[in-house]
């Protein structure tokens, strides 16, 4: 099948999936039975794409992202009920009323049509990105990397059969297969056929959809995240946050990358945050002030560590003039997803809220809480880091659109 | 000044804007006036590109979009005065609330940062473009076309002025100077200064537009609408709808192009319509069903009129053998805009509305309601034909992001 033949039988799915009111609901359970009935063909297929992957040489960290587990599984099944329980957007009425003609005028939530996802060697995602699309009544093509090929193919086969068995089309989850680069410059370019392509994975991957894509993209992902401690900061607060931020999990978006500190309290703040991200064998990369005041074990910063997104145990570390300083600092190097101020300033926490261009702006909390479910919208298909369409986790309600239905009794203009 | 020489000071006054608050309408009332104040500067201006588009043997209706009066001034003048009387949408809390871990966290309304408007030779599109991006608090690069550069270059010279006494940066506006093919290209590939380029004007540029950028775009205009008179429709209703969807203003985006009639009330139904439409000096351009019936006054259509905008005193007829044809037909021609249903039967009227996937579904009303301020939104910068963003008529809101504040007491993950 061509990705253009795809395209068409997408659509048409599409189409049925608009109207498919609870249906959608009975699939996505019959999607989560599905994935724990038949864990051992997913662990079968997930077995050869690892075989594969171990042959070929890849590290353990992706072997890791690749593995699929029972636990993972049930995991993913439990992602998808999830999903299932929320509101269903599509039909709610956002804004309307009636015009001194008598028209009345309804703005009502609509799916978007066809969604692509390109992710990496991640095969839970293909659960994961499958069950929010359908849930907003969107059909979905997928293209996962060709190290979880085998695994992809068994999760996609299982879920368009979970799919007619809730009599919904088959095609409403579309897995391509081609994983070549041709394949994927193709997806891009299918106007007409896809409505948004999201890439999910590592910034080359969305560097390359955001320069290359045709079609409307929406951009996730990309976290340079930063933690400002104000001179009026409590310096234990600022620890905590900082090392929750950094350490928790680092290979997120959410993770901070860079702290900036006030010069006025780095001399005390300094030793206490250092000390608890060494102990955490947190790298630390300085500039000249910091390894001034904590010393050689602090790697001197060069300019790209401002610009770098580690996700990994390194963070970069600047002593600031001025709040002016971090502000200018976070505008340069931010990437717009989260920013946090650890102050007792009023004033200073409201202007750094207005002032800071991010998706989300905190005061005095881990950015670590940037995320769907923590903001209490459900799960999420990503974080958007741009400003059209959705800014921030895109839960079930950013995969909808909108159309104005207009109630007439023969009016003309 | 080179294009990103232009999109650095314009996200610097971005910036600014961003905080500007009620300055922005200071800055607004401001253009009005110096806009009134300046009619002869404009004027001789206008009269400078009048009388080169003449030489180049522009075509006359071509020449009238061009050409600006003082009534037409007066006019500007007045659209970006009720821009200012609208409310700030910047600031506005769109949802919120706490969660169990005590984050308060608040959605608020915040500008998208600069925007690029790429429009053809109609000169009031400076103001009326220049007006809705200043109140969203963004900065907008202009780019209009050649045969207008002296009218966009007066009157943006005279809003730069105005928006600096108002204490804004007046690089809040900006003009391309250079109104070559290069120059677009540049503008379409402005990564990381444009966060959305909004192209005004035909099906060609926008069609270039969408197919070359790669910053974000939100297409506007391409409507190829329809009316669908359903078995059930009072005949005089659909005559009076069709006759002011078509005639009232056929060159914009929301005047229909294609009639579709079920063939049980096409004998009654359509010799009333053609007369209606043949008075006013529509050419009919119909299927064999309506040539049987209406005879030699209609032109064969073939397969590209199905496929055709107008936007002229020209209409395709089709008769339908039922309301699923209907149906089939606008989703495979329409472009997403405005269509219409006149029906008395209620179950039609709702399946109408639910299945037809275009920014407007109208049962019984002319599709020429389409629009910002007929549907109680506003002035607006355009019909939006995509999903993502925004879909339909474009107003000051559309103009917006978002971002999450969220405010803590040290929590953690």
């Amino acid at each position: 099948m061509t990705l253009t033949e795809m395209g068409k039988a997408a659509k048409q799915a599409a189409a049925v999936l608009a109207q498919a009111g609870p249906k959608k609901d009975m699939a996505l359970r019959a999607i989560a039975k599905t994935l724990e009935d038949h864990q051992e063909k997913l662990l079968a297929a997930n077995a050869a794409d690892l075989a594969a992957a171990e042959k070929a040489g890849m590290r353990p960290a992706l072997l890791d992202r690749l593995r699929l587990t029972p636990e993972r599984i049930t995991g993913m099944a439990k992602g998808v009920r999830e999903v299932a329980a929320q509101e269903d957007p599509i039909g709610q009425v956002i804004e309307g009323g009636v015009r001194p003609n008598g028209l009345e005028i309804r703005r009502v939530r609509v799916p978007i049509g066809v969604i692509g996802i390109i992710f990496e060697a991640r095969p839970n995602v293909a659960a994961d990105a499958a069950a929010l699309c359908l849930k907003a009544g969107n059909a979905v093509l997928l293209r996962g990397g060709k190290e979880a090929i085998e695994s992809n193919r068994a999760c996609v086969e299982l879920m368009r059969a979970a799919v007619a068995s809730a009599g919904l089309p088959q095609d409403s989850i579309q897995l391509v297969q081609d994983t070549s680069r041709a394949s994927a410059a193709e997806m891009m370019g299918l106007t007409g056929y896809l409505d948004v392509l999201i890439p999910r994975g590592g910034r080359g991957l969305i560097q390359s959809v955001v320069e290359n894509a045709r079609v409307p993209v929406i951009q996730t992902g990309a976290g340079n995240c930063h933690v400002y401690v104000d001179e009026s900061a409590d310096i234990a607060m600022a620890a905590d946050i900082i090392d929750n931020a950094k350490t928790s999990r680092p290979s997120v978006c959410n993770a901070i990358e860079t702290i900036l500190i006030h010069r006025n309290i780095a001399e005390k703040a300094l030793p206490v945050i250092g000390a608890r991200l060494l102990k955490k064998k947190v790298e630390l990369r300085g500039c000249a002030v910091t390894r001034e005041i904590l010393g050689n074990c602090v790697v001197p910063a060069t300019e790209a560590d401002w610009d770098t997104e580690y996700d990994d145990l390194i963070l970069a570390v600047k002593v600031v003039d001025s709040m002016e300083d971090a502000l200018r600092h976070i505008a340069q190097y931010s990437t717009g997803h989260s920013e946090c101020i650890v102050t007792r300033s009023y004033e200073n926490a409201r202007r750094f809220q207005q002032e800071v261009d991010s998706a989300a702006v905190y005061v005095n909390a881990s950015t670590r809480f940037t995320d769907g479910g923590e903001f209490g919208l459900g799960a999420e298909i990503g974080i958007s880091t741009q400003k059209l369409h959705a800014r921030g986790p895109m839960g079930v309600r950013q995969l909808t659109s909108s159309k104005f239905l207009v109630l007439g009794s023969g009016q003309v203009r």
